[in-house]
């Protein structure tokens, strides 16, 4: 009931708190990716004036050793440090810290030295400290810490004894292996989940595997999908991501644009997943074998790209679970199985899993298996459909049980609801979420948004993905402004984000007929029907498309979100914002019309020191979708037809 | 080293987080007075769209049954609730929240027959729920919800079955009786310190004991001290707080001014505790004996006062500790005890306790000892001086032993130091705290300080007090603005700080003369030698100060700083604010001529409904220093003149 009380004899002087990153006071880990690095700053301070002493520590899950790196004082009593990770896997970190008694005698004999005061005792005083760190030092280092104190100790004081131990080197000496008393040690050891790069970085492309034959009317297989991701990888992306391929439930399936009454030759949603032909852990015989699934993967894999698949946790009413195990469904008085519902809409073509039913355990087991099913095929992305109507319990111990297993999985979180669940999704392992980009339009909604995501805490552990369309997302910018807005809003999701997708062909083919007015769905949905695309269209956007994830891949500023900085334009349809890394050094400026009617023009002000350019000259930018180079300054002008191209994007030549 | 796991069996859907108040996630409690209340906000959410409860749980330290009450969602997933405190010690409040079966059952259900859909089956649901429901009942309750489930049940369905399921009686029974299944409670037990009534609110009165004879030369004691508290009470003060009345050493005593030497008739600094005379649990023989003290004490309960001691841990080179435990001070390689230094300051009357001595657990027993006798000479408010040379361990344990056995003790914090260390001590315990009120004089100053104090998070444990002047601090603005200056700074310090203090007679007398140009020391100060007062000098605030003291004891608005609120003026030299109070109902406008040298005037803007008044009509001010009634509006004229009254002091008539 009382506050957590010291251990009475462990007590330290310094204090360390107001940890950062920190979420939830280390309840949930924050997230890096390899090669990143963590930057943890900590308010510490003790009673009294002596100085202090700070380190870092961090190791790996597992290992008992810690790495030590200094922190560093710098304002108000704020100290900060950093560590970077190289392995993918669960790492920790905290903060020690204690009063430096060498460090504190080092200032207040300068500061009697500055005052004329004879420095008397207090060279005994340094004497006793300097030997005591001898003591824990061997070899060289004990030789010079013991020569030290012995001059130190020399009456009359000679010439060159105060220097020696005000020296740099005795300080470096005495850090090392000076007695640190009693130290602090910060109360909790945080956590840090490290992913692989593509986590951080990708750009995704989703497509109906059905669709891809060619031939009106013939079911694509995945010998199809095959050739096709030749087209996907001619556009440079870097995740094929495929809607469930499991075999498609018969009763009350779907018809075209969602009838209730289905032809015989309609396809059905992949969503209503089982029949008698299997569940969740085969493949839906029209599209092949599990052999010609893998077959599919390892092709994938030979032209740079990765398989993503979509788990979503649900059954058709011929779903194997529904006979084998009707414990996992919630039944209803009269003894029939509880179909979805969100009152008074009526989902009969799918039974959710009771998750709190008697038997959640092997339940739980089970559908974790489904994820380890997959990940025996070689998949290691999974884009998770509505993960936010099971337990979060559930998806922090499947996540956790999994990455155990397979630390490289990637879990995309699928939960368009709101933010504080979005948020919980990320922090108990998702390590990529779904966002509200589709419906940010504006200059003040994009800049806002993303300010949110990237300037906030938020930033430690929600990790954005932002998609244009996806096949349950038309937005009324698209049904309205057609091809000058598909390519508008291309260019803002593919260098705000650093992972971005979209729903293709419809994407780049700028399909943008809705079933009806104020509908965001598709007429004729591919949900519930095969289509045929016209690939070589000539308005397709591929091109285009191609060009921005060769930016992407090139530029190493487009590959992260921590770069990202809004410039003021003078003009609310112009956004200007740069990205940056320092590390390699890489610079992108990029501004997008907004408006998809009239040629806009700006005045967009960048500040030119802050970005690391030399503010006394200009600097060249080079257009990586026009081929274009311009001068650039502080104050510039951009003019963006919205039929042409309706967005610079910058390579700052440096 | 992963973060906290939750039991495999003992998940919950709800989520409880982002808690306030909450203290470094309950590492410290909370602070209130008795009578007051915890309102208390969290982020309660679950998986899917069922509907939640949320209860508030609160009980006493030692206490086995929690209170309950219930929590509200207000917006985006954000609940509230509140308690009342009513007696002083240590209080504990938590969180309860679950998804609410029966009234997800009932949203549902209203949302089916709104669609005009059968409820069917639905029925039969509810009736389970109910029934489950009147198991954990009994009595009427019972009775009633197993009619309540019989109604459901009926076939063909009977008019007034739904009405009677989903009436607000049975929604009431439900919630009480109703099983809650899963339940999540929040991870930690939160506390909060309940103090009396006086730590939320006093007017402070400093003196030297020593000064109150009214005869010069000789030495005042604790007779002379009884007549001075007449002086005191006539002036409205609370609390009657004395420097230390230890024996005061002899050996490097200083002398006038703080000269380091001293004439044999020099009485030294009361800081210089001890001599052969006896230490921290003596009396100054010069003042009398401990019954005199205690004589002294009973006095002032008759008038109403308080008497708050100054402990200060440290001694005079003759402190009977020196001699009896040399292993409590720190030795110099020489052998010498080490006296104060902040090199290259030497304060050489002075000799620090060693707190990090091997034998430092006696020596804090010990020290804590002197609080416990002072405690048991009826003594229950220390103004401890400068704790944050002291390590923050020992203050914590100490705080909380003496109040486990003196829940009534106030402990107010001398620490001018810097913020981080101030509000630490506040956190580990300290009742109330010295600020830097002093130094805080413009009106942007002013308003963002008493912001930060007021409304951030810092009200809930950082208890200020304002201080305009003590024994240490002559501020710039007394010395250059004198009486005015004195005026102005009395009134914000009494009406913006529910607590506040001064060091009189200086005070109220205007004494303004510094030892020197550039310092804040008194000339010839009181710290150093006996003072004779002249109290009845035609130019003492002690009208004033009487006044405005009896503003404060019959306006509740001035009793709390909850209700501050800053009000647009548009002349930076006069600021205005308000005081309200709910319950009771009490408001109070103050309005301060911040420049000492010319009369200022301003239009003020009072947002007269967010203050609770009819904005339709004028409301009558009073204003209590002058006597004058006026009639006010949302914008109002005021004109101060510093040499007659720079201040209203407006209780507002509804």
């Amino acid at each position: 009931m009382t506050p957590r009380r010291m251990d009475p004899d462990a007590w330290g002087r310094a204090v360390i708190e107001a940890v950062s990153p920190e979420i939830d006071y280390g309840r949930f880990p924050i997230k890096r990716t390899a090669g990143e690095d963590v930057e943890v700053e900590a308010d510490i301070f003790s009673d009294g004036h002596d100085v202090l002493a700070a380190r870092l520590l961090h190791r790996r899950e597992g290992s008992k050793a810690w790495a030590e790196s200094s922190m560093l004082l710098y304002d108000n009593d704020r100290w900060r440090g950093a560590f970077t990770l190289r392995e993918i896997g669960t790492h920790a970190y905290t903060i020690e810290a204690w009063v430096d008694a060498f460090a504190t005698w080092k200032r207040d004999l300068s500061k009697r030295l500055e005052a004329g005061q004879e420095p008397g005792v207090e060279l005994l005083v340094g004497a006793d400290l300097v030997e005591a760190a001898a003591r824990g030092a061997s070899g060289a280092a004990a030789k010079q810490l013991l020569e030290c104190a012995d001059m130190l100790r020399k009456s009359p004081p000679r010439i060159g004894a105060v220097e020696g131990a005000l020296s740099a080197e005795t300080g470096a000496l005495m850090a090392k292996h000076g007695p640190r008393g009693r130290v602090t040690r910060y109360g909790r050891e945080l956590s840090v989940t490290v992913d692989r790069e593509r986590s951080r970085f990708g750009a995704w492309y989703e497509f109906f595997p059905r669709s891809t034959s060619g031939v009106p009317g013939r079911h694509g297989t995945f010998k199809d999908c095959e050739r096709r991701l030749e087209y996907v990888a001619s556009m440079g992306f870097d995740v094929a991501y495929l809607p469930p391929i499991h075999p498609i439930g018969r009763t009350h399936r779907k018809g075209r644009n969602n009838q209730t009454v289905c032809l015989p030759t309609d396809p059905g949603s992949p969503w209503a997943i089982g029949s008698e032909q299997g569940g969740h852990c085969a493949v839906h015989p029209e599209l092949g074998t599990l052999d010609d699934f893998r077959a599919f993967r390892q092709k994938a894999e030979k032209l740079g790209i990765e398989i993503a698949l979509d788990i979503a946790l649900q059954c058709s009413p011929d779903h194997p679970y529904a006979k084998e195990h009707p414990e996992w469904f919630r039944r209803r008085p009269d003894g029939s199985i509880r179909y979805a519902e969100n009152p008074p809409k009526k989902y009969e073509d799918i039974y959710p899993f009771d998750m709190e039913s008697e038997t959640w355990s092997p339940l739980w087991e089970e559908l974790k298996g489904i994820f380890l099913f997959w990940a025996a095929q070689g998949v290691r992305i999974f884009r998770v459909d509505n993960p936010h109507t099971k337990p979060f319990a559930f998806w922090e111990r499947t996540i956790r049980e999994i990455k155990q297993a397979h630390p490289d999985a990637i879990f995309l979180s699928e939960a368009f609801t709101r933010p504080k669940i979005m948020y919980q999704l990320a922090k108990l392992g998702f390590t990529q979420s779904y966002t509200y980009f589709a419906w940010r339009n504006s200059k003040w909604e994009l800049t806002q948004y993303l300010t949110e995501l990237t300037q906030t805490p938020l930033k430690e552990y929600f990790n954005p993905t932002f998609w244009p369309n996806t096949p349950d997302i038309l937005t009324a910018i698209h049904q309205q402004g057609g091809r000058p807005a598909f390519l508008s809003r291309f260019v803002l999701a593919s260098t705000l984000g650093a992972n971005y997708g979209v729903y293709g062909p419809a994407f780049e083919l700028c399909v943008n007929k809705p079933r009806q007015s104020g509908s965001e769905e598709y007429l004729d949905s591919e949900k519930y029907e095969i289509k045929r695309w016209d690939l070589d269209a000539p308005h397709s956007l591929k091109g285009v498309i191609a060009k921005v994830n060769r930016a992407r891949r090139e530029n190493p500023a487009l590959q992260s979100n921590r770069g990202l900085r809004f410039h003021d334009t003078d003009n609310e349809q112009i956004i200007c914002y740069s990205k940056r890394s320092e590390n390699p050094n890489s610079l992108v400026i990029v501004a997008v019309n907004l408006d998809w009617r009239y040629v806009q023009s700006a005045w967009v002000d960048i500040p030119v020191a802050a970005l690391g350019l030399d503010a006394s000259r200009p600097y060249r930018v080079h257009d990586l979708l026009s081929g274009a180079s311009y001068v650039w300054g502080t104050r510039n002008f951009v003019k963006l037809d919205p039929n042409a191209m309706p967005a610079h994007l910058l390579r700052v030549e440096q």
